[in-house]
Protein backbone atom coordinates (compact mmCIF):
# COMPACT_ATOMS: atom_id res chain seq x y z
CA UNK A 1 0.00 0.00 0.00
CA UNK A 2 1.51 3.14 -0.89
CA UNK A 3 2.46 5.88 2.39
CA UNK A 4 -0.88 7.84 1.56
CA UNK A 5 -2.89 4.81 2.30
CA UNK A 6 -6.04 3.57 0.04
CA UNK A 7 -5.77 5.95 -2.67
CA UNK A 8 -8.90 4.90 -4.28
CA UNK A 9 -11.17 6.03 -1.23
CA UNK A 10 -11.75 9.37 -0.15
CA UNK A 11 -9.33 10.75 2.82
CA UNK A 12 -11.32 12.28 5.77
CA UNK A 13 -9.23 15.29 6.74
CA UNK A 14 -10.46 16.76 10.22
CA UNK A 15 -10.23 20.70 9.91
CA UNK A 16 -8.63 22.39 12.82
CA UNK A 17 -8.90 26.16 12.68
CA UNK A 18 -6.82 27.96 9.88
CA UNK A 19 -6.15 28.18 6.28
CA UNK A 20 -3.81 24.46 6.34
CA UNK A 21 -6.88 22.53 6.05
CA UNK A 22 -8.32 23.85 2.73
CA UNK A 23 -4.57 24.08 1.48
CA UNK A 24 -4.07 20.11 1.99
CA UNK A 25 -7.61 19.12 0.84
CA UNK A 26 -7.26 21.07 -2.71
CA UNK A 27 -3.44 19.09 -3.07
CA UNK A 28 -4.76 16.24 -2.10
CA UNK A 29 -7.95 16.46 -4.59
CA UNK A 30 -5.23 17.66 -7.46
CA UNK A 31 -3.51 14.16 -6.98
CA UNK A 32 -7.33 13.09 -8.14
CA UNK A 33 -8.01 11.60 -4.58
CA UNK A 34 -11.76 12.42 -3.38
CA UNK A 35 -11.46 14.22 0.09
CA UNK A 36 -14.62 14.10 2.80
CA UNK A 37 -13.94 17.10 5.16
CA UNK A 38 -15.18 17.33 8.90
CA UNK A 39 -15.75 20.34 10.33
CA UNK A 40 -15.11 21.51 14.17
CA UNK A 41 -18.13 23.38 15.46
CA UNK A 42 -16.19 27.24 16.08
CA UNK A 43 -13.48 26.08 14.75
CA UNK A 44 -12.81 25.04 11.44
CA UNK A 45 -12.80 27.78 8.22
CA UNK A 46 -16.40 27.90 7.02
CA UNK A 47 -15.18 27.57 3.45
CA UNK A 48 -14.83 23.94 3.94
CA UNK A 49 -18.33 23.61 2.67
CA UNK A 50 -16.80 24.17 -0.67
CA UNK A 51 -15.77 20.08 -0.46
CA UNK A 52 -17.90 17.30 0.77
CA UNK A 53 -17.97 17.89 4.16
CA UNK A 54 -20.02 17.19 7.63
CA UNK A 55 -19.55 19.33 10.43
CA UNK A 56 -19.17 18.18 14.50
CA UNK A 57 -18.33 19.15 17.78
CA UNK A 58 -14.64 17.98 19.12
CA UNK A 59 -15.82 16.41 21.54
CA UNK A 60 -18.19 13.69 19.24
CA UNK A 61 -15.54 11.46 19.28
CA UNK A 62 -18.00 8.55 18.13
CA UNK A 63 -19.79 10.85 15.65
CA UNK A 64 -16.18 11.95 14.16
CA UNK A 65 -14.93 8.68 13.27
CA UNK A 66 -18.90 7.75 12.10
CA UNK A 67 -19.34 10.45 9.18
CA UNK A 68 -15.60 9.25 8.20
CA UNK A 69 -16.20 5.77 7.70
CA UNK A 70 -19.79 7.00 6.54
CA UNK A 71 -17.90 8.65 3.61
CA UNK A 72 -16.43 5.47 2.94
CA UNK A 73 -12.47 6.80 4.35
CA UNK A 74 -10.37 4.11 5.61
CA UNK A 75 -7.69 6.96 5.87
CA UNK A 76 -7.58 10.35 7.82
CA UNK A 77 -5.47 13.36 8.22
CA UNK A 78 -5.63 16.13 11.11
CA UNK A 79 -4.65 19.02 10.12
CA UNK A 80 -4.46 22.32 11.49
CA UNK A 81 -4.83 23.57 15.13
CA UNK A 82 -7.32 22.10 17.44
CA UNK A 83 -7.24 24.26 20.71
CA UNK A 84 -6.70 22.55 23.68
CA UNK A 85 -10.20 22.33 25.73
CA UNK A 86 -9.55 23.72 29.22
CA UNK A 87 -11.25 20.64 30.29
CA UNK A 88 -13.38 17.60 29.89
CA UNK A 89 -16.50 19.28 30.72
CA UNK A 90 -16.29 21.91 28.30
CA UNK A 91 -15.77 19.51 25.35
CA UNK A 92 -18.86 17.78 25.84
CA UNK A 93 -17.43 14.38 25.17
CA UNK A 94 -19.68 11.90 23.75
CA UNK A 95 -19.68 8.35 25.25
CA UNK A 96 -17.30 6.59 23.07
CA UNK A 97 -14.88 9.84 24.15
CA UNK A 98 -15.88 9.61 27.35
CA UNK A 99 -14.59 5.69 27.66
CA UNK A 100 -11.59 7.24 26.17
CA UNK A 101 -10.81 9.73 29.05
CA UNK A 102 -8.54 7.53 31.21
CA UNK A 103 -6.22 6.77 28.30
CA UNK A 104 -6.01 9.83 26.91
CA UNK A 105 -5.59 11.82 30.59
CA UNK A 106 -2.11 9.32 31.51
CA UNK A 107 -0.90 10.78 27.75
CA UNK A 108 -1.22 13.75 28.82
CA UNK A 109 1.12 13.75 31.76
CA UNK A 110 3.95 12.79 29.20
CA UNK A 111 3.09 16.42 26.90
CA UNK A 112 1.80 17.10 23.19
CA UNK A 113 3.09 13.51 21.72
CA UNK A 114 2.29 11.03 24.10
CA UNK A 115 -1.63 12.41 23.37
CA UNK A 116 -1.51 12.19 19.80
CA UNK A 117 0.10 8.98 20.23
CA UNK A 118 -2.83 7.82 22.41
CA UNK A 119 -5.45 9.66 19.75
CA UNK A 120 -3.59 8.05 16.80
CA UNK A 121 -4.04 4.69 18.48
CA UNK A 122 -7.87 5.21 19.41
CA UNK A 123 -9.08 6.27 15.80
CA UNK A 124 -7.37 2.57 14.41
CA UNK A 125 -9.49 1.04 16.53
CA UNK A 126 -12.15 2.24 15.02
CA UNK A 127 -11.15 1.02 11.63
CA UNK A 128 -9.49 4.71 10.52
CA UNK A 129 -5.99 4.98 9.87
CA UNK A 130 -4.59 8.65 10.22
CA UNK A 131 -2.03 9.47 8.01
CA UNK A 132 0.35 13.07 7.79
CA UNK A 133 0.34 15.51 5.22
CA UNK A 134 3.45 14.11 4.28
CA UNK A 135 2.25 11.25 2.84
CA UNK A 136 -1.40 12.31 1.56
CA UNK A 137 -0.10 15.44 -0.28
CA UNK A 138 3.92 15.29 -0.13
CA UNK A 139 3.86 18.09 -2.78
CA UNK A 140 3.18 20.31 0.27
CA UNK A 141 6.06 19.71 1.99
CA UNK A 142 8.94 22.27 1.41
CA UNK A 143 12.15 20.85 -0.14
CA UNK A 144 15.89 22.14 0.38
CA UNK A 145 17.48 25.15 -0.95
CA UNK A 146 16.65 28.84 -1.36
CA UNK A 147 12.56 28.73 -1.94
CA UNK A 148 12.97 32.62 -3.34
CA UNK A 149 15.42 34.98 -4.45
CA UNK A 150 17.34 35.34 -2.05
CA UNK A 151 19.66 33.11 -0.36
CA UNK A 152 21.23 32.91 3.07
CA UNK A 153 24.27 34.43 3.75
CA UNK A 154 26.55 31.95 5.42
CA UNK A 155 26.23 33.68 8.49
CA UNK A 156 22.96 33.11 8.06
CA UNK A 157 23.50 29.15 7.89
CA UNK A 158 25.36 29.34 10.59
CA UNK A 159 22.55 30.82 12.87
CA UNK A 160 20.58 28.47 11.28
CA UNK A 161 22.88 25.79 12.36
CA UNK A 162 22.68 26.53 15.37
CA UNK A 163 18.57 26.77 15.84
CA UNK A 164 18.78 23.23 14.77
CA UNK A 165 21.03 21.92 17.21
CA UNK A 166 18.59 23.93 19.82
CA UNK A 167 15.83 22.52 18.17
CA UNK A 168 17.27 18.87 18.34
CA UNK A 169 18.34 19.88 22.15
CA UNK A 170 14.66 20.47 22.98
CA UNK A 171 13.03 17.56 21.59
CA UNK A 172 13.25 15.39 24.24
CA UNK A 173 10.90 17.99 26.19
CA UNK A 174 7.77 17.58 23.39
CA UNK A 175 8.71 21.14 22.59
CA UNK A 176 10.25 23.28 20.45
CA UNK A 177 9.73 23.62 17.09
CA UNK A 178 11.01 27.06 16.80
CA UNK A 179 13.77 29.75 17.86
CA UNK A 180 15.42 32.70 16.53
CA UNK A 181 18.97 32.67 16.13
CA UNK A 182 20.71 36.06 15.51
CA UNK A 183 24.42 36.15 15.39
CA UNK A 184 25.06 33.42 16.95
CA UNK A 185 22.72 33.83 20.03
CA UNK A 186 20.09 32.15 20.82
CA UNK A 187 17.58 35.12 21.22
CA UNK A 188 14.29 33.29 21.20
CA UNK A 189 12.90 29.32 21.96
CA UNK A 190 9.61 28.70 21.10
CA UNK A 191 7.07 26.62 23.38
CA UNK A 192 3.39 27.24 24.18
CA UNK A 193 2.80 30.76 23.03
CA UNK A 194 3.49 29.56 19.23
CA UNK A 195 5.62 30.77 16.31
CA UNK A 196 3.93 33.73 16.06
CA UNK A 197 3.63 34.96 19.39
CA UNK A 198 7.91 34.06 19.71
CA UNK A 199 8.18 36.67 16.70
CA UNK A 200 5.86 39.40 17.86
CA UNK A 201 8.39 38.94 20.89
CA UNK A 202 11.62 39.34 19.48
CA UNK A 203 10.05 42.58 17.25
CA UNK A 204 9.41 43.94 20.58
CA UNK A 205 12.54 43.55 22.42
CA UNK A 206 13.95 45.04 19.17
CA UNK A 207 11.64 48.34 19.24
CA UNK A 208 12.54 48.44 22.95
CA UNK A 209 16.17 48.10 22.50
CA UNK A 210 16.67 45.36 25.00
CA UNK A 211 17.78 43.37 22.20
CA UNK A 212 20.43 44.97 19.71
CA UNK A 213 20.97 44.16 16.37
CA UNK A 214 21.57 45.12 12.86
CA UNK A 215 19.14 45.91 10.80
CA UNK A 216 17.91 42.56 9.05
CA UNK A 217 19.76 40.01 11.79
CA UNK A 218 18.74 36.65 12.53
CA UNK A 219 17.24 33.48 11.64
CA UNK A 220 13.95 31.92 12.43
CA UNK A 221 14.74 28.23 12.48
CA UNK A 222 11.76 25.73 12.30
CA UNK A 223 11.44 21.94 12.09
CA UNK A 224 9.91 19.11 13.45
CA UNK A 225 10.70 17.54 16.78
CA UNK A 226 13.45 14.72 16.31
CA UNK A 227 10.97 11.81 16.41
CA UNK A 228 7.98 14.12 15.93
CA UNK A 229 5.18 11.71 14.91
CA UNK A 230 4.45 14.19 11.71
CA UNK A 231 1.00 12.39 11.43
CA UNK A 232 -0.32 14.52 13.86
CA UNK A 233 1.32 18.21 14.22
CA UNK A 234 3.29 18.64 10.74
CA UNK A 235 5.09 22.04 11.20
CA UNK A 236 4.30 24.80 8.61
CA UNK A 237 4.72 28.00 7.34
CA UNK A 238 3.20 30.58 5.24
CA UNK A 239 2.48 34.25 4.36
CA UNK A 240 1.87 34.96 8.08
CA UNK A 241 4.95 33.58 9.01
CA UNK A 242 6.80 35.95 6.80
CA UNK A 243 5.20 38.88 7.27
CA UNK A 244 5.98 38.06 11.14
CA UNK A 245 9.56 37.22 10.68
CA UNK A 246 9.79 40.98 8.62
CA UNK A 247 8.51 42.61 11.13
CA UNK A 248 11.25 41.09 13.85
CA UNK A 249 13.43 42.41 11.58
CA UNK A 250 14.85 38.99 10.39
CA UNK A 251 17.16 38.00 7.64
CA UNK A 252 15.39 34.92 6.78
CA UNK A 253 13.25 31.77 6.97
CA UNK A 254 15.19 28.19 7.44
CA UNK A 255 13.61 25.22 7.68
CA UNK A 256 14.06 21.33 8.10
CA UNK A 257 13.81 20.33 4.52
CA UNK A 258 10.84 17.44 3.88
CA UNK A 259 9.29 18.43 7.61
CA UNK A 260 8.00 21.57 7.09
CA UNK A 261 4.30 22.44 5.08
CA UNK A 262 3.42 25.03 3.41
CA UNK A 263 0.24 26.89 3.05
CA UNK A 264 0.00 29.00 0.29
CA UNK A 265 3.70 28.88 -0.96
CA UNK A 266 3.12 30.77 -4.11
CA UNK A 267 2.07 34.11 -1.79
CA UNK A 268 4.70 32.83 0.78
CA UNK A 269 7.42 32.92 -1.51
CA UNK A 270 6.33 36.45 -3.13
CA UNK A 271 5.87 38.13 0.67
CA UNK A 272 9.85 37.00 0.83
CA UNK A 273 11.21 38.37 -1.99
CA UNK A 274 9.20 41.77 -1.83
CA UNK A 275 10.35 41.90 2.16
CA UNK A 276 14.04 40.85 1.19
CA UNK A 277 14.05 37.65 3.03
CA UNK A 278 15.07 34.23 2.40
CA UNK A 279 13.13 30.97 3.22
CA UNK A 280 15.85 28.17 3.07
CA UNK A 281 15.31 24.15 3.61
CA UNK A 282 18.49 21.98 4.61
CA UNK A 283 18.93 18.86 4.14
CA UNK A 284 18.08 16.76 7.39
CA UNK A 285 21.94 15.76 8.33
CA UNK A 286 22.42 19.59 8.17
CA UNK A 287 19.31 20.06 10.16
CA UNK B 1 43.81 32.63 49.73
CA UNK B 2 39.90 32.18 50.45
CA UNK B 3 37.71 32.20 47.68
CA UNK B 4 36.46 35.75 47.90
CA UNK B 5 40.23 36.81 47.34
CA UNK B 6 42.69 39.35 49.84
CA UNK B 7 39.82 39.98 52.37
CA UNK B 8 41.18 42.77 53.73
CA UNK B 9 41.71 45.11 50.89
CA UNK B 10 38.65 46.76 49.87
CA UNK B 11 36.27 44.70 47.12
CA UNK B 12 35.55 46.85 44.20
CA UNK B 13 31.54 46.54 43.03
CA UNK B 14 31.16 47.58 39.48
CA UNK B 15 27.19 48.26 39.17
CA UNK B 16 24.88 47.27 37.25
CA UNK B 17 21.01 48.34 37.33
CA UNK B 18 18.75 47.24 40.10
CA UNK B 19 19.11 46.65 43.79
CA UNK B 20 21.62 43.64 43.50
CA UNK B 21 25.09 45.40 43.50
CA UNK B 22 23.51 47.33 47.24
CA UNK B 23 22.67 43.38 48.49
CA UNK B 24 26.23 42.64 47.76
CA UNK B 25 27.58 45.24 49.43
CA UNK B 26 25.98 45.01 52.03
CA UNK B 27 26.27 41.42 53.09
CA UNK B 28 30.23 41.76 51.59
CA UNK B 29 29.82 44.74 54.60
CA UNK B 30 28.29 42.54 56.84
CA UNK B 31 31.60 40.13 56.63
CA UNK B 32 33.23 42.40 57.68
CA UNK B 33 35.21 43.95 54.58
CA UNK B 34 35.11 47.06 52.77
CA UNK B 35 34.13 47.48 49.66
CA UNK B 36 34.44 50.17 46.68
CA UNK B 37 31.26 50.68 44.52
CA UNK B 38 31.73 51.80 40.58
CA UNK B 39 28.73 53.36 39.49
CA UNK B 40 27.90 53.31 35.84
CA UNK B 41 26.47 57.03 34.96
CA UNK B 42 22.84 56.27 34.02
CA UNK B 43 22.73 52.61 34.85
CA UNK B 44 23.51 52.49 38.77
CA UNK B 45 21.28 53.26 41.35
CA UNK B 46 22.43 56.17 43.14
CA UNK B 47 21.92 54.61 46.58
CA UNK B 48 25.60 53.55 45.72
CA UNK B 49 26.19 56.56 47.06
CA UNK B 50 26.08 55.92 50.87
CA UNK B 51 29.23 53.73 50.18
CA UNK B 52 32.52 54.64 48.82
CA UNK B 53 32.23 55.12 45.32
CA UNK B 54 32.72 56.77 42.01
CA UNK B 55 31.08 57.30 38.87
CA UNK B 56 32.14 56.03 35.09
CA UNK B 57 30.82 55.32 31.86
CA UNK B 58 30.37 51.90 30.99
CA UNK B 59 32.85 52.26 28.33
CA UNK B 60 35.74 53.86 30.33
CA UNK B 61 37.49 50.77 30.47
CA UNK B 62 40.85 52.39 31.78
CA UNK B 63 39.12 54.16 34.09
CA UNK B 64 37.30 51.57 35.68
CA UNK B 65 40.09 49.59 36.46
CA UNK B 66 42.52 52.74 37.61
CA UNK B 67 39.51 53.83 40.21
CA UNK B 68 39.25 49.84 41.79
CA UNK B 69 42.85 50.03 41.75
CA UNK B 70 43.37 53.20 43.56
CA UNK B 71 40.93 52.00 46.08
CA UNK B 72 43.44 49.40 46.93
CA UNK B 73 41.16 46.86 45.45
CA UNK B 74 42.59 44.07 44.10
CA UNK B 75 39.25 41.79 43.62
CA UNK B 76 36.17 43.12 41.70
CA UNK B 77 32.63 41.26 41.62
CA UNK B 78 30.47 42.68 38.76
CA UNK B 79 26.79 42.80 39.74
CA UNK B 80 23.44 43.47 38.22
CA UNK B 81 22.42 43.62 34.22
CA UNK B 82 24.74 45.67 32.11
CA UNK B 83 22.91 46.35 29.16
CA UNK B 84 24.61 45.22 25.81
CA UNK B 85 25.80 48.45 24.15
CA UNK B 86 23.83 49.11 20.55
CA UNK B 87 27.44 49.59 19.46
CA UNK B 88 30.94 50.76 20.02
CA UNK B 89 29.77 53.99 19.36
CA UNK B 90 27.28 54.28 22.06
CA UNK B 91 29.76 52.87 24.39
CA UNK B 92 32.23 55.94 23.52
CA UNK B 93 35.17 53.63 24.67
CA UNK B 94 38.32 54.91 25.90
CA UNK B 95 42.09 54.11 24.48
CA UNK B 96 41.92 51.05 27.01
CA UNK B 97 38.95 49.89 25.97
CA UNK B 98 39.40 50.37 22.11
CA UNK B 99 42.86 48.37 22.36
CA UNK B 100 40.64 45.19 23.84
CA UNK B 101 37.90 45.93 20.50
CA UNK B 102 39.04 42.54 18.55
CA UNK B 103 39.26 40.39 20.98
CA UNK B 104 35.82 40.90 22.11
CA UNK B 105 34.48 41.09 19.03
CA UNK B 106 35.42 37.56 18.43
CA UNK B 107 34.41 36.61 21.97
CA UNK B 108 30.65 38.09 21.18
CA UNK B 109 30.27 35.74 18.48
CA UNK B 110 30.76 32.47 20.95
CA UNK B 111 27.60 34.55 23.12
CA UNK B 112 27.43 35.94 26.43
CA UNK B 113 29.71 33.07 28.10
CA UNK B 114 32.54 33.83 25.72
CA UNK B 115 32.16 37.82 25.80
CA UNK B 116 32.20 37.33 29.69
CA UNK B 117 35.26 35.17 29.93
CA UNK B 118 37.29 37.87 27.69
CA UNK B 119 36.41 40.86 29.96
CA UNK B 120 37.44 38.96 32.93
CA UNK B 121 40.95 38.07 30.89
CA UNK B 122 41.22 41.74 29.99
CA UNK B 123 40.50 42.87 33.90
CA UNK B 124 43.07 40.31 35.08
CA UNK B 125 45.81 41.82 33.06
CA UNK B 126 45.38 44.91 35.00
CA UNK B 127 45.78 43.33 38.17
CA UNK B 128 42.46 42.71 39.50
CA UNK B 129 41.06 39.47 39.87
CA UNK B 130 37.44 38.98 39.02
CA UNK B 131 35.23 37.40 41.81
CA UNK B 132 31.74 36.17 42.11
CA UNK B 133 28.80 36.77 44.70
CA UNK B 134 29.20 33.29 45.63
CA UNK B 135 32.73 33.77 46.99
CA UNK B 136 32.54 37.29 48.31
CA UNK B 137 28.97 37.12 49.41
CA UNK B 138 28.25 33.29 50.18
CA UNK B 139 25.37 33.83 52.69
CA UNK B 140 23.51 35.19 49.71
CA UNK B 141 23.22 32.50 47.45
CA UNK B 142 20.40 30.10 48.64
CA UNK B 143 20.22 26.78 49.90
CA UNK B 144 18.49 23.67 49.21
CA UNK B 145 14.91 23.17 50.94
CA UNK B 146 11.44 25.46 51.15
CA UNK B 147 12.40 29.31 52.10
CA UNK B 148 8.95 29.50 52.95
CA UNK B 149 5.76 27.96 54.46
CA UNK B 150 4.97 26.52 51.54
CA UNK B 151 6.31 23.40 50.27
CA UNK B 152 6.27 21.84 46.55
CA UNK B 153 4.14 19.01 46.21
CA UNK B 154 5.82 15.59 44.62
CA UNK B 155 3.75 16.85 41.17
CA UNK B 156 5.59 20.11 41.50
CA UNK B 157 8.68 18.78 42.03
CA UNK B 158 8.13 16.34 39.34
CA UNK B 159 7.60 20.03 37.23
CA UNK B 160 10.96 20.79 38.48
CA UNK B 161 13.01 18.33 38.10
CA UNK B 162 12.11 18.27 34.31
CA UNK B 163 12.71 22.17 34.15
CA UNK B 164 16.24 21.55 35.32
CA UNK B 165 16.76 18.85 32.53
CA UNK B 166 15.15 21.35 29.96
CA UNK B 167 17.72 24.39 31.14
CA UNK B 168 20.56 21.80 31.60
CA UNK B 169 19.91 20.72 27.91
CA UNK B 170 19.72 24.22 26.79
CA UNK B 171 23.03 25.01 28.66
CA UNK B 172 25.39 24.40 25.81
CA UNK B 173 23.87 26.86 23.93
CA UNK B 174 24.65 29.86 26.31
CA UNK B 175 20.91 30.68 26.96
CA UNK B 176 18.44 29.32 29.33
CA UNK B 177 18.28 30.05 33.40
CA UNK B 178 14.63 30.04 33.26
CA UNK B 179 11.41 27.90 32.03
CA UNK B 180 8.17 27.21 33.13
CA UNK B 181 6.85 23.60 33.41
CA UNK B 182 3.42 22.70 34.22
CA UNK B 183 1.77 19.55 34.60
CA UNK B 184 4.93 17.89 32.63
CA UNK B 185 4.30 20.31 29.91
CA UNK B 186 7.09 22.86 29.01
CA UNK B 187 5.33 26.38 28.63
CA UNK B 188 8.33 28.43 28.63
CA UNK B 189 11.66 28.66 27.99
CA UNK B 190 13.84 32.22 28.41
CA UNK B 191 15.98 33.15 26.05
CA UNK B 192 17.06 36.87 25.57
CA UNK B 193 13.43 38.81 26.68
CA UNK B 194 14.78 37.93 30.51
CA UNK B 195 12.60 36.14 33.23
CA UNK B 196 9.57 38.50 34.21
CA UNK B 197 8.96 39.28 29.80
CA UNK B 198 8.94 35.11 30.27
CA UNK B 199 6.57 35.16 33.32
CA UNK B 200 4.40 37.77 31.80
CA UNK B 201 4.01 35.71 28.54
CA UNK B 202 3.00 32.79 30.61
CA UNK B 203 0.42 35.20 32.51
CA UNK B 204 -1.52 36.41 29.20
CA UNK B 205 -1.39 32.81 27.90
CA UNK B 206 -3.44 31.92 30.55
CA UNK B 207 -5.82 35.08 30.74
CA UNK B 208 -5.79 34.35 27.45
CA UNK B 209 -7.35 30.59 27.76
CA UNK B 210 -4.41 29.41 25.12
CA UNK B 211 -2.76 28.26 27.85
CA UNK B 212 -5.44 26.07 30.09
CA UNK B 213 -4.16 25.02 33.48
CA UNK B 214 -5.74 24.79 36.40
CA UNK B 215 -5.20 27.83 39.19
CA UNK B 216 -2.17 27.62 40.83
CA UNK B 217 -0.04 24.74 38.45
CA UNK B 218 3.28 25.19 37.03
CA UNK B 219 6.70 26.06 38.33
CA UNK B 220 9.34 28.91 37.71
CA UNK B 221 12.59 27.08 37.17
CA UNK B 222 15.65 28.79 37.83
CA UNK B 223 19.19 27.46 37.74
CA UNK B 224 22.86 28.59 36.09
CA UNK B 225 24.11 27.26 32.92
CA UNK B 226 25.85 24.00 33.35
CA UNK B 227 29.58 25.45 33.37
CA UNK B 228 28.59 28.90 33.61
CA UNK B 229 30.64 31.39 35.01
CA UNK B 230 28.97 32.67 37.82
CA UNK B 231 31.25 35.40 38.40
CA UNK B 232 29.89 37.36 35.80
CA UNK B 233 26.09 36.57 35.92
CA UNK B 234 25.18 34.67 38.81
CA UNK B 235 21.08 33.72 38.64
CA UNK B 236 19.17 35.98 41.11
CA UNK B 237 15.66 35.83 42.58
CA UNK B 238 13.70 38.23 44.89
CA UNK B 239 10.37 40.03 45.45
CA UNK B 240 10.01 40.94 41.60
CA UNK B 241 9.93 37.50 40.79
CA UNK B 242 7.61 36.02 43.23
CA UNK B 243 5.46 38.92 42.41
CA UNK B 244 5.71 37.91 38.75
CA UNK B 245 5.19 34.58 39.87
CA UNK B 246 1.73 34.94 41.24
CA UNK B 247 0.83 37.18 38.10
CA UNK B 248 1.25 34.12 36.26
CA UNK B 249 -0.61 31.73 38.82
CA UNK B 250 2.43 29.61 39.25
CA UNK B 251 2.70 27.21 42.28
CA UNK B 252 5.81 28.10 43.12
CA UNK B 253 9.54 28.68 42.15
CA UNK B 254 12.25 26.14 42.12
CA UNK B 255 16.05 26.99 41.61
CA UNK B 256 19.16 25.26 42.17
CA UNK B 257 20.90 25.32 45.49
CA UNK B 258 23.55 27.17 45.82
CA UNK B 259 23.71 29.00 42.00
CA UNK B 260 21.02 31.62 42.92
CA UNK B 261 21.21 34.42 45.06
CA UNK B 262 18.64 36.38 46.78
CA UNK B 263 18.39 40.32 46.58
CA UNK B 264 15.69 41.22 49.84
CA UNK B 265 15.08 36.73 50.97
CA UNK B 266 13.58 38.44 53.42
CA UNK B 267 10.86 40.90 51.52
CA UNK B 268 11.02 37.73 49.18
CA UNK B 269 9.87 35.42 51.62
CA UNK B 270 6.83 36.98 53.14
CA UNK B 271 5.68 38.04 49.35
CA UNK B 272 5.98 34.42 48.91
CA UNK B 273 4.15 33.49 51.93
CA UNK B 274 1.36 36.10 52.00
CA UNK B 275 0.39 34.66 47.90
CA UNK B 276 0.80 31.10 48.72
CA UNK B 277 3.65 30.41 46.44
CA UNK B 278 6.48 28.28 47.37
CA UNK B 279 10.28 28.70 47.05
CA UNK B 280 12.28 25.61 46.90
CA UNK B 281 16.18 24.62 46.44
CA UNK B 282 17.13 21.91 44.81
CA UNK B 283 20.46 19.77 45.20
CA UNK B 284 22.78 19.93 42.54
CA UNK B 285 22.31 16.23 41.74
CA UNK B 286 18.80 16.81 41.69
CA UNK B 287 18.83 19.72 39.97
Amino acid sequence: MPAGGSPEAPLAILCGAGAFPLAVAEEVRRTGRPVFLIGILGSSDPAIEHHPHAWARLGQFGRLVELARGAGARDIVFVGALSRPAGWLELRPDRRLLMLVPRLLRALRGGDDHLLRAVVGAVAEHGLQVRGVHEVAPGLMLPAGPLGQRTALDTDTADAVLGFRVLAAMSPFDVGQGAVIANGRVVAVEAAEGTDAMLVRVAELRASGRLRLPARAGVFVKAAKAGQDLRMDTPAIGPKTVESARAAGLAGIAYAAGDVMAVDAERMIASADAAGLFIQGYERERA
